[in-house]
């Protein structure tokens, strides 16, 4: 192991500080098979540093996130939207969530989107609840028990605090990635009880609860990058197209939209050998013999809902401070 | 994705107690080349609860661990133990960690195991300090702060609550997975500058701090294992490996003792397309074009110190009320 140069090494503290700013949030009930979310696109930070990336005084940091997300339903789910829910909030330095409604209820004749839909809707209504108080676990919680849709959904949450701290609670197989000068410093793992069954939120009494989420803290810096998804994404796209595709876009809206697209193309794909046909090959699941001996073996996408948020971390000023250094 | 039957997605809440019971702790400074510790050999449980494992009472669950730990040193660092260090202690539900000292400062005439071997034995002094409080960050922090030692240390540790509450921070490659039914739930992601050049604690004043380890926070429950090892056994041993491995081992000794030579085998085997030979392909490190056109590529395990530190959850019992149904 190498011991690194002191420039690449090198983090500043921060210091705790407040300051709102607006976004919109939702998540998609639209027909349209490509579903973008206008007003979340990368927005111009109005507090934001100079030209360069200085800020306009070191000596208030605080941290935001811009974000961009892309929804694009499963091709035969395109009438109501799909079945993943996400959502974003400007609350503190940020608030983004992904559910995925699980599909196994449309057998018992129940919309599974109804369920990650109302999570969402109510997890959105207790972001700035004091009992929360940043906490993404009792942030599930309360949003898991005010609502009354029949289903089950997965879900991934993350809180940004102004002071560049994020937190992030996970339970069952949609996920966040955080990626730093081009490589992922941290993932979550997917819970799942056996192949293509994940924890989850349910409706049902004996069920995971948020107890089950696992919660995770991490010290962000300027610059980086959040690639939070449904399973759609992840079960389709590699860690290094990720990282890859992330650092060919201008704005975190394009990413979002250029990761969603990747998947889409990768889930349609028979010949592709997907992290999900990987998975899904270790596991034992695989072509009979008979086709192995010809060459065949198990390959290609996962059809799925795809929904991709990306939120970049910005620095901005506190606004007094700011205006005062403008004078 | 699948709704789960009722059966495999019950899970008890718990309850808050606090219970103690003595291990041993250390590091390795033995000369040969492996290295157990008798003192933490997988231990009977003074407040077990009965045969078949369901508690005596079903009111009060206090989780623990059972530790058993292996290190093995790099071949050629045999004569002092190698560079790794790591602890074990019974605060609570236990503590365990690993570090990692980065072998880079041998070229600056400092010996790389003084740095790591300091940094366990102060976390040590101090699992217990008020201050600390369960947050193995705070107990990073303190621990780091209090040490002389030149150098430069990759490290994880896990402090479990008695409720079930596991804490894990990580800063670097070490890392940490738990278990659950044969499956991986949670895995730490190694950070890193560049490739072989992790996060890191250090004497120098530019380097990571606490701040910068990823805390997480996983509710576990009875029989859950969690693998702890330096990056010698993580570039050596594929998950799909670990997770055969312990299933096949009666106990924790037993388990951390074969996932380590597992680990020595691979690291040793030029053929073995290793964790650590894939993430150098793809890294863009490889064999000339010439050496592929005869079909020779990159493979090989990577010689290191290899540690493992795996921990069972079990149950006990509050003790006075375990007696008390004893009567």
């Amino acid at each position: 192991m190498a011991v690194p140069a002191a420039a690449a090494i090198f983090s500043f503290p921060t210091e705790k500080r407040l300051v709102e700013w607006g976004w919109g949030w939702g998540w998609s009930g639209s027909s349209s098979s490509l579903v973008s979310w206008p007003s979340i696109r990368s927005q111009p930070n109005p507090l934001r540093a100079d030209g360069d990336g200085r800020p306009l005084t070191t000596n208030t940091e605080l941290f935001s996130l811009s974000v961009g997300a892309h929804l694009i339903p499963h091709p035969r789910k395109v009438d109501k939207g799909g079945e993943d829910a996400f959502l974003v909030s400007s609350h503190n330095g940020g608030v983004i969530a992904v559910a995925d409604g699980v599909s196994g209820w449309a057998e018992r004749n129940v919309d599974p989107s109804l369920f990650s839909k109302e999570l969402m809707a109510s997890a959105l209504s207790f972001v700035a609840d004091d009992e929360v108080n940043f906490d993404p676990r009792m942030l599930l919680k309360k949003a898991h028990a005010a609502i009354r849709s029949v289903g089950s959904a997965t879900v991934t949450i993350a809180m940004l605090q102004t002071d560049g701290v994020l937190k992030v609670a996970n339970l069952g197989d949609c996920g966040l990635k955080i990626i730093r000068r081009g490589l992922i410093i941290f993932s979550t793992t997917p819970q799942e009880h056996y192949f293509d069954c994940p924890f989850q939120l349910s409706s049902e009494t004996l069920s995971q609860t948020s107890l089950d989420a696992v919660l995770s803290t991490v010290q962000l810096m300027e610059k980086d990058i959040i690639v939070m998804g449904s399973d759609g994404l992840f079960d389709n796209v590699f860690d290094k197209e990720i990282t890859s595709t992330v650092a060919e876009c201008e704005d975190v809206s394009e990413a979002a939209k250029a990761l969603a697209e990747l998947a889409r193309t990768h889930s349609m794909d028979l010949a592709f050998d997907s992290p999900y046909s990987m998975e899904a090959r270790s596991r034992g699941f695989d072509v009979p013999f008979w086709k192995k001996l010809v060459g065949i073996r198990l390959t290609g996408g996962k059809l799925d809902d795809i929904t991709v948020v990306v939120g970049r971390v910005v620095k901005m000023l506190n606004s007094l401070e700011g205006m005062a250094d403008m004078d």
